[in-house]
């Protein structure tokens, strides 16, 4: 799957609408993660008007970007379908797959687009929430910046075998 | 990428090992994974001994299937490569990113596996790093039992409009 090794962060955008269904392709690739006991927990919000954007970019001293960005995908935990108890956070894992997965699907429609940290941050949860009515048992978990990217970000090889081990901790080939 | 759409847990396997080529691709996949500030915090166990597998397929009551794996690979976080502060988990969404990344290569490589959830579960994280000689800076963040699989599992497409939401949360097209 080349989409894995050809996909970089994304910051800089052409000023170009993306189309419906590209957007529509995304969502569904959100939607094929795998999550803890398959719940599932996630909804998705998706943003395309440029005063929206601009206001996100105010959110996060890491949002500069979507002034440019022609949308915006909020992968959100509805902790109602989430873990029994309060204190299992196995939905994280399952919003960060959900994520991973659209940036994938990204780069396989000739988009860029990159992750935008938001939970566990107060503040950006909070900002979000206030604008886009955002209700307390959501957790807007990551934002999305995409379009048309405007450059190529060249390539680089993250493999480090010092950090691979077989069999065991302190056995490394 | 189709090996978005087609990934599925896998829990029966081939007795068949897999090659140390197409290990090393998913390890390559993993570490392709975006990360918070780039930080890239993992590393990567590589466990294929019988007896090691058939250990680990103890420690969880969802890991059965490690009796029959061909190999599991363990996606760890190392802490001192992390955040400055201890209460800082952004690590939890790196390492299921490159959780997610193994995934959609083991589909590519004709392979079949599942994610098993091991962070934050003391007791799971205590048992794996007893038995590999995991140090205390080192988090095992999941088990991905892999394997050629022995039959087809059947794909249901998981996209569900109710839960995508255009412009503000209580808005859907």
């Amino acid at each position: 799957m080349s989409a894995i090794f050809e996909r970089r962060s994304v910051r800089k955008f052409l000023p170009k609408s993306v189309e419906p269904d590209r957007i529509e392709r995304l969502l569904r690739a959100g939607f094929e993660a795998p999550s803890a006991h398959n719940r599932r927990p996630w909804e998705f919000i998706v943003i395309t008007a440029r005063k929206d954007l601009d206001a996100i970019a105010g959110m996060s001293p890491f949002a500069k970007m979507c002034t440019e960005a022609a949308a915006a995908i909020i992968p959100c935990a509805n902790l109602n379908l989430g873990e029994a108890a309060p204190e299992d956070t196995w939905w994280v894992q399952d919003l960060a797959a959900a994520t991973e997965n659209i940036l994938l699907q990204i780069v396989e429609e000739g988009l860029g687009g990159v992750w935008l940290g938001w939970y566990p941050d107060k503040g950006r949860i909070e900002a979000l929430s206030a604008r886009f009515g955002i209700p307390s048992h959501i957790v807007p978990f990551s934002v999305i910046a995409l379009g048309y990217p405007a450059k190529s970000v060249p390539k680089a090889d993250r493999f480090n075998a010092s950090r691979v081990h077989y069999d065991a901790w302190d056995k490394q080939v």
